[in-house]
């Protein structure tokens, strides 16, 4: 049996994974950081490199960022790690803004969907906001509303350092 | 009441937190991800960009990798996120080494002990490796062996690409 | 130096942990549970024991029950393993009311509050009901609305047995 | 279509869930809670109705006890909130065996396997025992070693209690 030619094609297109990614925009992501971050809340390296946008409400900490292909995973979506990280961020900044810094006890990530385009949007709440340990969730949701992953964490408030209690986030 | 002067320096250092990361590590970091990357396991680009080495024994997979300042949070520690990164690479390509590429499901992390300079060892068994749903650990350990984040997770295998079973991972 | 006798009285009764439980109202569950259960969904032997009343909306499983003192921990709360209970049997039963049976891959829970005494409500939702798998979150709150605990669970659905499918739930 | 009487007869048993425990073997489990209960640590009232014994080694805290099908889920096994509840109390145990008692503050239970009959082990160990907060894990397994539930959890450790302390557990 002959294949017809453009079939054969489309096939071999569909079993190729991408080898490469969009290396200007990581380029673009990296020089970006390094002339914008400070070792702060807010603006760390990390979070510059990554694109992270971050905005609160009275309780919510809301953080906002484009998908670009150097943070995917070899199967060509979000690397979880990444996710994880991000939802790491918007709890812990929300406590932060909230009460003053705190460390990650746990945090527990559920994956519900590859995400692998367009802008995606994380925010965090309290479960329960307590003076010594705090209970927290965050969801990542991408631009259709879906959601992506489901986070719960637990932190522990630090007592806060009489530098960063006068700096501004 | 005088203060010493070398005293109130002192004071001052401790007061001030490093608000600059090492630029040439980080960029040395980042050329080589891209020098060096490939979008499979085990070397895609943000594997490279935080120089992770990865090596398997019969059960394990193994990732050794040094800290380096880029990766912290605004504390000076090693960021949440990028432990969990790390966790979570650990045990997809022990499963993908094992029995094919997967999807995480969930993972959770607890966090032990701030790590802030050496040497990181992250070392993924298996729980249990099931035909469709497998149950995974991983542990990260510093120079010292002390634990730095202790990790579960639950994975999905998903059937696999006829282009990567040829590939050499 | 002498104590007042009363003085004295008052911390012994601050030192003593109650060391019974109230018997009759334990045989009470016992002979209720014995009385009506059914090996079946909302009404099986563990169901009855607890005093678990099941009502469902249209996305939600929620559990009503009374504490009692045999359910309690050494401490003198309710068992963290019996919230735990609770917790995993809303969620189940809301899977099975809305797609037939699963079975629990994981589930986390978060302890927020002792619960000493009154009738506690635990509501279960999903975060995302899937074909295969579901990804589900519970609620235990007491009479004030004071949450309790909290959790997340994710569930396998089962193909469904031809008997089941026509029984009552 | 004629049906053959033995084929039919195989199909309703097939199709017939066990609907009734052995109510003589719960009786038992209930007054033997109820004459030798105390509660405290180890033979709380919970604890002697699922019939579980505890020993603890330097490091290690060992459950072991006997499947009743009083404690199964509609589906015929070990129901995930009795398993959670025996993980809770090895890990529960093991603290304050080893430094006095402690509130959980969040536990995670991955199910690997169904568990229907014979003896099952459950045995916790610490990942870090920290003045504070600890992290521990625990595994349940049954008679061939199977491993049916692993569980992680962290712990604030309470202020001992002057009278618990002088009480043998």
């Amino acid at each position: 049996m002959q294949i017809p030619v453009l079939g054969l094609r489309l096939l071999q297109t569909a079993m190729t994974r991408k080898t490469h990614i969009d290396e200007n925009a990581a380029r673009a992501a990296f020089e970006n950081a390094i002339d914008t971050y400070e070792q702060d809340f807010g603006k760390f390296f990390l979070a510059r490199l990554f694109g992270l946008e971050l905005a609160y409400t009275a309780d919510e900490c809301v953080i906002t960022f484009d998908l670009k292909d150097f943070m995917f995973n070899p199967q060509g979506g979000l690397h979880g790690g990444i996710s994880a990280f991000v939802l790491d961020i918007s709890m812990g900044h929300l406590l932060r803004q909230t009460s003053g810094p705190g460390a990650t006890i746990e945090m527990k990530v559920q994956y519900l969907k590859a995400a692998r385009s367009g802008r995606l949007t994380c925010t965090a709440r309290f479960i329960r906001h307590g003076g010594s340990i705090s209970f927290l969730r965050s969801e990542l949701v991408d631009e259709h509303g879906e959601m992506i992953a489901y986070a719960t964490s637990t932190w522990k408030s630090l007592k806060q350092h009489p530098h960063s209690a006068a700096k501004p986030t």
